[in-house]
This record gives structure tokens, C-alpha cells and sequence, in this order.
């Protein structure tokens, strides 16, 4: 709308005003943990450009993009808040693995919430990452356990990025099929899990309860 | 070359890249100043973008834009040098006066070379902000001075955008008959001698001479 002088100005100032916000922490290791994440956020975005229309992906390569470009944001922030209460790195790391493991799962739920009938009955978008021919965890799913018959079809749509318009419906019937919808959520679900045991760092507390149940709310959504 | 998202989010991992240097510094202090500098350098560069294409840009908004574009980057990089030298509060601020004049100084030639014919002479690029239509003082200061017969060239080459080959032959004349280039190369040297004056609060040492010498180097340039 503005252009792209304009745009990427205004990024650069938002970007600057957040660092600033981050410098009246008055905690040089927190401000060290947010400087590295915004790094790491940033290689994460670039790794995903390099996927899309790329059906050899493999599950490795997108639980790395995944790590960088969503888990890293999550175990920052958890990891600085814990710092800041000043109990020893036993609880810092905990808190940390609480926010990678819960950012990986939310990440999972909402690459499998873009190909969600469910979801699309509520009035939310479904298929930004199929129009965009993103390879998240659903998509390498279906496409790794399809039957011969339907390999031309994702190789259009993903490949050669032409699609027509009930492309969508039959993604979402094949990524059905095949299991890789239950697939994609039981993995979320686990990591969720690993984040709820994350937490035996601290002692039992409202606190410790909301955010255990923050991790199942990130699973539970989708249903 | 690269397409926007790339561009933009390289962008983003450079920023972030150099915010994690800057922490390294380990003090507090200079961060403040950098993430400030930054966001007011945004800020002024976003300012000056409004200002192209029109004529009647002032002076004193052409120095805003200075200021915030290039003087704070000139004057955060002396004043972080400065603190980290732990010699009290007047030295800082003389060292941060000296870094913002020797900024403003600095543009005010750029900006002069920008129409001047000797830099064509030596094969470097003249004439790019005259065909951004950027309101520089140069132009602000002949346009200011203007025969009537004059105005409509300028109206044409800048608020309409619409210029020729020519056109900048005619605006390097105009802007040298004017005594406008003169003008701006005068208050350079005015800033730069108000930034060796600054340094008052230093002992005279190699390292002075040297600061002072920049100040000199950076209006000399341009002969």
C-alpha cells in the first residue's frame, strides 16, 4: 500500500523502538537471549522461503525451521522471564525447554489448523500455507504416505504452484486419509507434554498450573 | 534481485546480528544510545522520504532530517566511545557535540557533492538525489534564490519529477550561478569548526589532532 522504502523504514523503526523497550530490562542477559532469538527468528524465516514448492523437504528440515522460526521465540521468552526471577539455572533451563517444546507444538497445531475442515467451519482462513506451497509437517506427511495415484497431484499444486480452486478440498481430503492430520497432532500433543514435564523445576502453584495448561489449550484448540 | 520477502527478512537478521555485537559492548549505557540512534535514524529517514518531490521543503526541516538521519549516527558513535572511556559527564557530552556536528558537516558536503561538477570530473556518481527529487540544501537554497524565469525548471525537475538528460547541467548552473553550492559548503565548515571546538574537553594528544583533523578532512573533501 505504502511501497517498499516506506515499509521496510517502518519495520527498521519498530525493530529499533523493540530493542529499546528490551534495554530498560536492565538485564544484559536477557537483552543477550532476545538479540540471539531475533537472529535466529530471522534465519528461520529465510530457511522456510527456501522450502516452499520443494516436495523432497524432509521432516528434519522443517522441524529446524520450525525450531528457529517459532520455538526460539517461545524458549526466549520463557527463558527470560525465569532469568529475571533470579532461581538458579536449573529453573532457567526448564523454563526454557517449556517454551521450545510448547512453541514446537503450537507451530505443529497451527500448520495442521490450515488444513482443518473444523477449522474453515468456524469462519477462520484455511489454506494460506497451500496457496503459498509451504512444506509443513501435514503436507510432507500426506505426500510421503501417498498412494502412487495422487504423487501428479501434489506435484502440481506444490511443484508447479498450479492450482485450481477445489485443489484445497482435495488436499485436506488426502491429508486426511492418509493419517496425517492425527499424525501431525499426536506429535504436537506429545510436545506439549515434554513441555508440561519441563515444569517439575518449579513448585506447585497457580502459576505452574496456568502454564501447564497453556500447553494442553495449544493442542486442545484445534478440537 | 532477491525478491521482497528475502530482502526484507536478511534485513531483519542483519539488525538483529548487530544488536547481539552491541551487546557484547556490556554496558548498559551504550546500548541505550545505539537502540535510540537506530530508531531515530529510522525516523529520520522516513522523514526525508516525505520530503522528495516537494519545493517547499525549509531549511529548518532539511536540518531535522540531517540530524536525525546522519548526525545521530556520527553523535551515538562518539558518545559511546566516550563513556566506555569512564571520564565523567562533561567529556561525554563535548565527544556526543563533536560526533553531531561533525554529522551534520558531513551531509551538508555530501549532499553539495551530490551537484558538483569536480566530483564528475572524478568519475564519481553526481546528480542521484537530484533525480530522486530529493530536497537537499543545495537545491532548498537555489530554488530560494531563484529567478522567476527559473521557478518553472524547478517545478517541473522536482515537484512533477519530469526531467531530462539535460537537466542536470542546468541544475549543477543554477545551483552554482545561485552561490547556493558555496552556501552549503560555508555552513559545512561552520559545523565542522563548532565540532573541533567541542573537543575542548580533551587534552591536547595525537588522538585529538586526529578528531580534529577528520572534522577538517570531511569539508575538504569536497576541493
Amino acid at each position: 500500500m505504502w511501497g517498499n522504502k516506506p515499509s521496510v523504514l517502518v519495520g527498521d523503526f519498530l525493530f529499533s523502538r523493540a530493542f529499546q523497550l528490551m534495554v530498560e530490562t536492565d538485564n544484559l542477559a536477557v537483552l543477550d537471549i532476545l538479540a540471539g532469538a531475533s537472529a535466529i527468528i530471522a534465519e528461520g524465516e529465510v530457511m522456510q522461503l527456501k522450502s516452499s514448492n520443494n516436495l523432497s523437504v524432509t521432516e528434519e528440515h522443517y522441524l529446524n525451521v520450525v525450531s528457529a522460526k517459532t520455538a526460539a521465540l517461545f524458549a526466549a521468552a520463557a527463558q527470560s522471564g525465569a532469568l529475571l526471577s533470579d532461581q538458579g539455572s536449573e529453573f532457567v533451563s526448564g523454563l526454557r525447554a517449556y517454551g521450545e517444546n510448547l512453541g514446537i507444538a503450537f507451530q505443529l497445531v497451527d500448520d495442521a489448523l490450515d488444513y482443518s475442515g473444523r477449522q474453515a467451519l468456524m469462519g477462520k482462513t484455511v489454506g494460506d500455507d497451500f496457496r503459498e506451497a509451504k512444506m509443513t509437517l501435514p503436507l510432507i506427511l500426506a505426500h510421503a504416505r501417498a498412494a502412487d495415484s495422487d504423487r501428479p497431484f501434489w506435484k502440481r499444486v506444490i511443484e508447479t504452484g498450479n492450482q485450481t480452486e477445489s485443489d484445497l478440498d482435495r488436499a485436506i481430503t488426502l491429508i486426511e486419509q492418509t493419517g496425517a492430520m492425527q499424525e501431525t497432532m499426536s506429535r504436537a500433543r506429545a510436545y506439549a507434554d515434554v513441555a508440561k514435564a519441563a515444569l517439575k523445576v518449579m513448585p506447585e502453584s497457580d502459576i505452574k498450573r496456568a502454564l501447564a495448561d497453556i500447553a494442553d489449550f495449544c493442542v486442545e484448540r484445534a478440537y
